[in-house]
Parts: C-alpha cells; sequence; structure tokens
C-alpha cells in the first residue's frame, strides 16, 4: 500500500502525448496493491489507474498480465482493461519503470462480504474462467506446491513461536498435499486470477463491479481458484468458517459452470493447499519483515486457523456443496 | 504519504447515511498530505476527498480550519471545500478519528513550476490573503520563531554531521532573526497558508487550480507567506535561486496587493526565516527518523542551502522585486 516511484507532472505529460487520451487534469498517488506503484489518473477523456512495476513484478511476465486482460476486457469481463498508445502498445516504460494505462473500474471492496456478495462472487469467477478458456497464454504458477518447500525450509522456529506445535502440524500440510498431488493434476485447469482475496474484487451495493491486481494469475486447477474463494471469502474475522457464505461460492460458481466430481473430491485438498500458500508466504513476510517497519504485515496465524478447519474436512459437503 | 486508517466499506456507508451525497461508487486510499489518511470518494453527486484526522493533528485546531476553507470556499477561491451533512456539521467522527468531507480539486501539482505558474502563484496568494481579510479565526504559529530554539537545541551535532560548520551558521540565523522580529511585527499580518509548496497547489496547464492543506495556516505577517514560496518554487533543484521565477512570484502577487515598504524591507529576514523553519523541522525528522524506515525524510540541506543565498541577501531587489 504505498507509492514507490514519484512521477513529474512533465514525465506525465509527455508520456500522455503518446496516447489519444487528452491532458492530465487530475493525478493522485493511491494506496492500492502492495507490490507496485498506482496512480488514479483522470484526463479530459475519463478516469484511468497508471501502474508502474516495480522491482519485484517480473518483466518477462507483463506481457502475460496485459493479454490475460485485454482478452477478458474483450469478452466484457469487468478488469482493468489495458489502454493502447497511439502505436498499438500496452506496455510502455515510464520514470525507468514499466508501464501501463487501464480503465478505472467503479466500486468498493467488501470489509465483511455477505453472503449475496460471496454468491456473486461465485458466479463471476466461474464466469471469469470461462471468458479465459480460449485464451492462450500460459504461465506456471510460481506459489504453487513445489515452491513451498523453500519458503518453508528455516522458518520452521519462527512458526512454532507464533503457536507451540505449528510447525509439525504444517509439515503435515505439506505432506498431505504433496501426497494429493496427482489426483489435483486430473482436475480441469486453465488460466486463474490465483488471489481473488475480497481487496482485489469491487462490488456496487451487492452488485458485482469487477475484480483486479492479476498479477499472480497462472495456468492451474481451475477449482484452486475457488479454494482461494472459500479461504477469504468465507471465513469470517479471519477464523470462523460460514458455511451459508462457502455454500454461496460454490452454488454461485457451479449455477454457471457445474464442478465436475473430481474438482469436489478434491475441494478439501485445494482449500488446504491454498491455506498453505498464504500462510507461507504471510510466514515469509512476517520473518522478513523489520520489527519497527511502517507497515507490519498481516498475521499468518489467520491461515494457520484455516489450515485446522481444512485437516478435518473430509468432502466438498464440509465446504456447502 | 500514506493511509494510516482503513476504512470499512460498512462504516463508509454508514456515514455517507448522513449526508446528501449518495451512495459511494469508487474509495481508495491516496498518498496526499503527510499527516492525515485521505480517500478519493466518488458517489452518484460527484467526486470528494474524505481526510481522517490523524494523532498529530490537534483536534482543537480542527474548527479553525474548516471555517478558514469555509471562508475561502464562499469567496470563490479554490480550495477542498467542507461539505456539511444533513444536520450541518462538517466536523463528524470516522473509525475513532475526526473526519471531513471536502470537495475535489482538478489539477496536478508542478513538479518544477514554470516561470509562469510562479507569477500565477503569486497573483493567488495574495487573492488568498484578500479572501480571508475578513476572516475572524485566530491561531497562533505553531513553527514561527518562537518554537525555533527548541528545535535547534540538542541537534547542533547532527547539522555539523551533515556539513563541517553548518552548526555555527545555524546559530547565526537565529540570532539575526531573533534580532530583526520587532521590525516584521509591524508588517501586515493575517491569515495566511504557512506552507504553499508546490505539493500543496494544482495547476491545469499554467492555469492555477486550486491549494490544499490548509493544515498549518495561522495568524501571522502576510508577506511570511510570499517568502515561503519564495524559498520552496524559485530555488532550482533545491539549491540555485531563480532570479526570474522570484521576480514572477513577486510582481504577480504585487499585481494583487502591493508590498508595503515596511513589508519589502522585511522580505530577506522573512526569507531566511522561512528557510529556517523548514530547515529545522527537516532537522527534526532526519534526527527522528529510523535508518531503516520505508520513507526517508527530506534533506534539511536544502534549505541549508537557501539559508546560504539569504545570508547574503540586502534588500528585496535580491529576490526579483
Amino acid at each position: 500500500m504505498a507509492v514507490y516511484t514519484r512521477v513529474s507532472d512533465d514525465a506525465l505529460a509527455a508520456f500522455l502525448g503518446d496516447y489519444d487520451l487528452g491532458k492530465a487534469l487530475s493525478f493522485k498517488g493511491i494506496a492500492e496493491g502492495v507490490e507496485n506503484s498506482n496512480y488514479y489518473l483522470e484526463t479530459d477523456q475519463g478516469r484511468f489507474i497508471l501502474t508502474l512495476f516495480e522491482r519485484r513484478a517480473d518483466p518477462q511476465d507483463l506481457p502475460y498480465f496485459m493479454a490475460l486482460k485485454q482478452h477478458l476486457a474483450a469478452k466484457k469481463f469487468p478488469c482493468p482493461a489495458p489502454i493502447a498508445d497511439k502505436e498499438g502498445n500496452v506496455l510502455r516504460e515510464l520514470e525507468g519503470r514499466p508501464a501501463v494505462i487501464v480503465t478505472f473500474l467503479d466500486g468498493l471492496s467488501p470489509s465483511r462480504p455477505s453472503t449475496s456478495q460471496c454468491r456473486s462472487m461465485g458466479e463471476n469467477l466461474a464466469r471469469m474462467h470461462e471468458a479465459l478458456a480460449d485464451f492462450d497464454g500460459v504461465r506456471a504458477n510460481a506459489l504453487g506446491p513445489a515452491s513451498w518447500p523453500s519458503l518453508w525450509h528455516g522458518r520452521e522456529e519462527t512458526a512454532e513461536s507464533l503457536m507451540e506445535g505449528l510447525s509439525g502440524l504444517i509439515e503435515s500440510d505439506l505432506k498431505a498435499v504433496a501426497a494429493s498431488k496427482p489426483q489435483s493434476l486430473e482436475i480441469p485447469r486453465g488460466t486463474i486470477h490465483a488471489d481473488l482475496f475480497p481487496d482485489n474484487v469491487f462490488f456496487i451495493g451487492e452488485q458485482f463491479s469487477g475484480a483486479i491486481d492479476f498479477y499472480f494469475a497462472c495456468t492451474d486447477a481451475l477449482a484452486y481458484d475457488l479454494a482461494v474463494c472459500i479461504n477469504s471469502w468465507a471465513f469470517e474475522d479471519g477464523k470462523e468458517f460460514n458455511y451459508s457464505k462457502g455454500a454461496a461460492l460454490i452454488s454461485g460458481y457451479e449455477s454457471v459452470r457445474p464442478l465436475e466430481s473430481a474438482e469436489r473430491d478434491a475441494l478439501p485438498v485445494l482449500c488446504r493447499g491454498a491455506a498453505l500458500r498464504f500462510f507461507l508466504t504471510r510466514l515469509v513476510d512476517w520473518t522478513d519483515t523489520p520489527e519497527d517497519a511502517l507497515v507490519r504485515p498481516k498475521s499468518p496465524m489467520e491461515y494457520a486457523t484455516r489450515l485446522a478447519f481444512h485437516r478435518k474436512a473430509v468432502s466438498a459437503a464440509d465446504y456447502g456443496a
């Protein structure tokens, strides 16, 4: 939540000169996204977001993300649509960073998604998967199971300091997910968002108005995207599973794209895997952030408590399916 | 440049229910101002800024700032105008903080103000002073000369570590300004902004479109406001005085409100005092910010080099008057 790179008004004016967007009327750094610098940009032609990609973004991945959002926008799925300059380029450079201008999406992120918002999220997740069915970009999931041992290694003591016995539990989660991996590869794969937390989704009232922040998008099991949503939308106050919200997500999803039986069977292990992924990346941030940093990282414990739920789940029915 | 307090969508909806602004269509934390949390807020009725006042703001000062901006807005001087709720209150509470909704101003802050922007700034500074001539609010300048010894005390070594000999020079500046204080009290006083850096001013192209961030506003010498502008607008790359820009600021100001001869005489000491004020507050931030903080404070040295210029100035003519 920060602006890392400042853009001078002169640099902005020169940059905008290459687009058919008119001149800037307003330009403000916004606290959206954690990895890049984002600016609210208003011109004669409307409202936009200007994103500058900071060091953590791999420049080689950017064309994939641009193509993905262009594909979604062309299918009328509401997302930030990259705007091409006069020569047709969407990826540009500004202040020494890769940069893109995208359309502005109305809407607010729900702090505590309602059951009807969960249902709408499920529906729109399935719509997004369908819209991406003929997208031919491919990107490996850099935070998939193969990455977890290296995230975990050396952080066992930190986990133990957060909760006694947690280290052994995480080991068992890693083994359980690894053991089931062959099955999960047999379920339908495609392009997924992989980070569809409520923070990355906008609503106007109960109406879904769009998804943002596609920078973890990758090629993986479609039902894993639903598992990420179950973890981030259906657990209340970071702990208690809300069965109605889980059921709303799944039935909303299935109203557009019914799950195959193999996907339903895989749901508990996918949910456990998704919780592990967020537990581990939060644990890394927790360990690596200096104690006196301005921004404290989110606690990994929210995901440790979700993992406790997933360990006991035996079927998709436990999630409301 | 940060958002310190998060506002949930539910809290925002409840808060907006007390206004005639319709419902929220967009809500984003923006990186504007260094002391408070600011949000871009769009509703059915238009665009606004929602400000939450953080700890450094003295709640007792807030009614003064609100009244000042309401006064300016009523006089059609472009500034963020506080919006009253259905019961006529402008200062409210949200997420445990004093909060206000103000109108949104179009425009961009100039990174390197042009000479014509300097002239326009001078004109509009004088217009602001005239619009405030009948404002009856009073607030002492908390960062006036009386505050400087306590800001300075104990930081002599830090100054010396920035530049050998700087400590003695600052002592001489403090003495010189203190010695001239009786004169500067005889010049016209009124309500001043006291922090009109280019960051706090918007332009659309060369056209002044408004001033923001009135949270240092106070009752002091009018020409001190011009001295703050000379320091922050007419020195290029933080060092070199640009005579044309100084002349543009002063002649722009005088095209609306001619300076009295006592004000012209006081200009060098006012400029020196303004540079001291920003040198000292930056020195405090420099000393008090941990080395590994995410946001490095601005270097006090930019103002040490301005002080070197002011020490040699003998009359307003040195600034382009």
